[in-house]
C-alpha cells in the first residue's frame, strides 16, 4: 500500500530554504515569484491495512516535528 | 496562484535518506515498512497567468536535477 505524506513548515516559521530558491528564480529571470516554500514529501510502502492511527504516530514520532511543522496524509481509502 | 512542484528520485536511483527512515521506523516498532522515498515539495506563489511551460522551465533549470529526478505539476487548469 502506498502511502504520500507532505510535511510543510507550518505557516509564520521562516523557510530559508524556499526563500532562497525564490531569490535564485527571481535573479535566473522568473518573474512573479512571489513566494516559495519547500517541504518534504515521503512515498511510504506500508503493508496493507495499516491505519491511519499508525501513519500519524509515525508521523508524530518521527516524519515530523510538530512543533514547527504540519503534515498531511494520503492514503488508499478503506 | 499556488503551484505544487513534486521532485522525486528516478525509480533505481538510490535514496539513502529515504532508507535512513524506513530503517528508523523499523527500529521504532513500525511493521512492514517495506519501502520509503524521500523528495522535495515545492508550493510556489506564482502570478496569475503563469504558464505551464514556464514552471516546466523553472524545474528543469533550478528545482529539479533532472538526470536524477522526475518532477510533477500541479496548477489550477486554465
Amino acid at each position: 500500500m502506498r502511502v504520500r505524506v507532505t510535511v510543510m513548515l507550518k505557516d509564520g516559521v521562516l523557510d530559508p530554504q524556499g526563500e532562497a530558491v525564490r531569490r535564485a528564480l527571481g535573479t535566473m529571470g522568473f518573474d512573479g515569484v512571489q513566494g516559495v516554500r519547500q517541504g518534504k514529501l515521503l512515498e511510504l510502502d506500508l503493508a496493507d491495512g495499516t491505519s491511519r492511527d499508525e501513519v500519524r504516530a509515525m508521523c508524530d514520532r518521527l516524519l515530523a516535528n510538530t512543533v514547527i511543522e504540519s503534515y498531511a496524509i494520503e492514503m488508499p481509502a478503506g
